[in-house]
């Protein structure tokens, strides 16, 4: 499928979205802890980064990781004790790898002229070194965290720092990411949306609905 | 130890501030899943329902909390099926009971002359049932949800809510949970925050402080 209106700018969310955070489990596990709290960790981090954002305000992701995993691991025994064990898993968190599809995916938009730039919760240098070690980081015009913005998505305010920087109307703009509620939060500040759906996940029917949903990042440029 | 000036109300927040969340694994078990998807479930429909408030939206609780549910046992082998599984789960958070030490506490504080109200991102129906069978409903001046309101904890216009229903200004009102994203919320509307830590957790940095802290909802009345 082809013939949709190339965007001015794709936005990309990178954790999960490009970060695969499959090896969490593994780094969790190495310290002694269970391995399917990852899922607990990352989804108890979206939502305390989040609420700041509802209340107005704003923390570094990495603080907030950190405090999220330091109040996981409080009950668990570990063999190294709780301080070595955080500044291990969030060494793990910042040496992530992209998932197998991006570097395909990021080339071929790229290739079709479309400009790309990151829009992330998280810092900058965290998304530099993901790109870099997948030998992508030329394809990308642009690296922007909120932290720029004081507030995190899905504030309107996140996204509105990304249009300001990349110089583009929402509407000529599209982020993408796997997570809903980024979807939801771009889409009501007037972007254009697409859901990278790898897990064949079901949409969350309280959130709007995605412009274009794929199932790999090489799917997407298919679309343009 | 005694002394602290009485609110003019408290306003508790309800689920798992109140409620035990505790028996929600054995209703993941009994349906097939895993029981520790119970932390990831609750953290998720946190998180996605304050991202709404965050971007400015809203959505009943019941309707997070099922999608996100339906979300994580989409990859999870059910024998009796996904929808039979949600309804299962759901009606098993619907028949929670309330902590061990809630009753105890609540009746010492309204002994003491605190007038007790709750204000729930969930149903006023879902605070009825629990504190009617914990037969502890009529120590309570009001059940609030924000549905009224039209946005979740821990946006300001949630708290607001809160406090126009009751009359009270935010200065002479306090609210209690267990969740320190909703105490940092409630400081910030400028309320007085307790903060109910049974779990002796660590109190999460980024976030504004409570004024006080208890273990258990009876420590709490002997602080007035």
């Amino acid at each position: 499928m082809a013939g949709m209106q190339k965007p001015d700018v794709i936005l990309f969310d990178v954790n999960e979205t490009l970060s695969d955070l499959a090896p969490m489990s593994r780094h969790l596990e190495g310290v002694g802890a269970p391995g399917d709290l990852a899922r607990a960790w990352f989804a108890a981090t979206l939502r305390d980064g989040i609420a700041l954002a509802a209340a107005g305000a704003a923390a570094p992701f990495a603080d907030i990781a950190a405090g999220t995993l330091r109040g996981l691991l409080a009950t668990v025994e570990l063999p190294g004790g709780l301080d070595a064990a955080v500044e291990e898993v969030l060494d793990g968190f910042a040496g992530l790898d992209v998932h197998p599809d991006v570097p395909e995916g990021v080339r071929a938009l790229a290739d079709a002229g479309v400009p790309l730039a990151t829009l992330s919760n998280g810092a900058t240098s965290v998304a530099e070194g993901l790109l870099g070690r997948a030998g992508i980081l030329d394809r990308f015009e642009r690296l922007l965290s909120v932290e720029a913005a004081g507030i995190w998505k899905p504030a309107p305010g996140a996204y509105r720092y990304g249009l300001e920087q990349c110089e583009v109307e929402a509407g000529r703009a599209m982020l993408v990411a796997v997570h809903p509620w980024d979807i939801d939060g771009a889409s009501r500040a007037g972007l254009r949306t697409g859901w990278l759906n790898r897990d064949g996940a079901p949409w969350p029917g309280y959130f709007r609905t995605p412009d274009v949903e794929v199932a790999t990042l090489p799917a997407l440029a298919d679309e343009f």
